[in-house]
């Protein structure tokens, strides 16, 4: 029942955070040549499960938010799509699929898709303002959430993650080193998507240090659950190759085994859940989707 | 005497900006690792003529700004910095040389250059924010600000004129065409330098036109100057080869030859400096720089 009730939650919540796609992406692409809005097209249109937008709502929500925080939160998604059509360029993962379809610069070109890429994070600076603004939030408060996210995809964040990520090709990282890697490469934005989603209702600090630390948590939960998916999966279910043995990635399998990672995952969840209890938020939502970081087949 | 004293000026100008730089510097580069932060210093910091934040201070003052805007105006330099680390790629230019040093791309990677490069738009906004902190600036001017930034860092600015430049690649483009690949690919990011610098000063309605219509012009005298380089100089001059007929690519002095391209970039400096006269703005460095446009050697 709970898995049914998920799926539900999760395809409604996806279809509004596509449609806020949508519109920002009406924004966007009449600024770009055609090369390039294919890029920018591709690499945010190709569905993924929109969980960086659906978390921020839900921490506003859960937090006591009432307004329409969609347009806010994708935002979220444009630097996520940003991150994955740079990650799949030939110069650093060199992947000719995602989610079924061909990469962005497989179809497009290299060129159109650095450049589409690039494109993104200013736009996703202005998305996350002309959101604020439809929400009415202050202009104080608007520049907080800029910050977040501008530090997320900066250094600090998920680029430093990615470079670990090539650093390591090659090489078995220890437990440390695989946890800084997807801490910065998964984990910033998510984080991110937590806090801004508590910022944005003016959330106490008790309570959005608890939403970060849920957000560590089922940031890494996610990573160790792909890890496994990719070791145990086949192509079609994945949407693209099973890429970490054939690229002699570290990963949490080969650390902790299949059901060693598959526990840990567990735990980091329960961890995520207790974190949320303690921080007095409420949410059946944010329970339901730290379940689903490891409950989920692709 | 007026060529000596536009050089001193420039000299110190470029100092102080060189020392805002590295302010920025010293806050982004722990946040990457040995090859993203050579990069990204290699791209900041080999010299150039830090033109846009110059204007955009000289902006400043000359509306009664009356601060320390140069750690707000090397926001612009990031900016450019990424575009230049951008543009050189092998996927765009190709370039291996830039001012007498090695790209990048060519030192540390190509990799490392297309994160570094992205790292710096982040870090752009966030240098915009701290920088107009310590001015003092409104929340509110502050966003103004970060909104006029990430509009020319988008697609409708410098990134849609390089894709403008890449498309016409080999074919001849007109007049038309050319100017609208510069007004975007160089004239963007240097009309917003004005804009920033008058927008932080408060300055009227009439005084920010005047600004933007001389930014349009110096920007078109700015490239124009640099065909007319381009074709006449050698490599030891430039720091660079070349590389306009070599590229085949369309330039003003193909389209108007050597003495019709010097003549149109002096109109337009005379536009420019009219501009500033209609909107009452009084500043003989706006001026000196206007001249400076096109009567450089590199």
């Amino acid at each position: 029942v709970i898995q049914v009730e998920l799926e539900t939650f999760l395809q409604v919540e996806a279809a509004r955070v596509e449609g806020a796609l949508q519109r920002a992406l009406r924004e966007l692409l009449p600024l770009v040549d055609d090369a390039v809005g294919g890029a920018i097209a591709r690499g945010v249109t190709t569905g993924g499960k929109r969980l960086r937008p659906i978390l921020c709502a839900e921490a506003y929500r859960a937090c006591g938010g009432e307004g329409d925080i969609v347009d806010l939160a994708v935002s979220l998604e444009l630097i996520h799509a940003y991150s994955l059509m740079h990650d799949d360029l030939p110069c650093m993962d060199n992947a000719p699929l995602r989610r079924g379809l061909p990469t962005p610069h497989i179809e497009f070109g290299v060129t159109a898709t650095v450049l589409g890429g690039a494109v993104l994070i200013p736009g996703a600076v202005r998305q996350l303002r002309a959101g604020a603004s439809r929400l009415g939030l202050s202009s104080d408060r608007t520049q907080a959430l800029s910050e977040i996210l501008c530090l997320a995809a900066g250094g600090q964040g998920m680029v430093g993650g990615q470079a670990l990520d090539l650093d390591g090709e090659g090489r078995a990282l220890g437990r440390q080193e695989l946890d800084a890697l997807h801490r910065g490469k998964t984990g910033a934005l998510l984080r991110s998507a937590l806090w801004m989603g508590g910022v944005a209702a003016n959330a106490s600090a008790v309570q959005v240090q608890a939403l970060l630390h849920y957000g560590a948590a089922i940031g890494l939960a996610f990573q160790i659950a792909d890890d496994v998916l990719d070791a145990t999966s086949t192509e079609a279910a994945l949407g693209k190759a099973p890429s970490d043995l054939a690229m002699d990635k570290s990963t949490y399998v080969r650390l902790l085994g299949v059901n060693g990672a598959r526990a840990e995952a567990r735990s980091l969840v329960a961890e995520a859940i207790r974190a949320l209890e303690n921080g007095g938020i409420d949410s059946s939502s944010l329970r339901l989707l730290a379940q689903f970081t490891v409950d989920r087949d692709h």
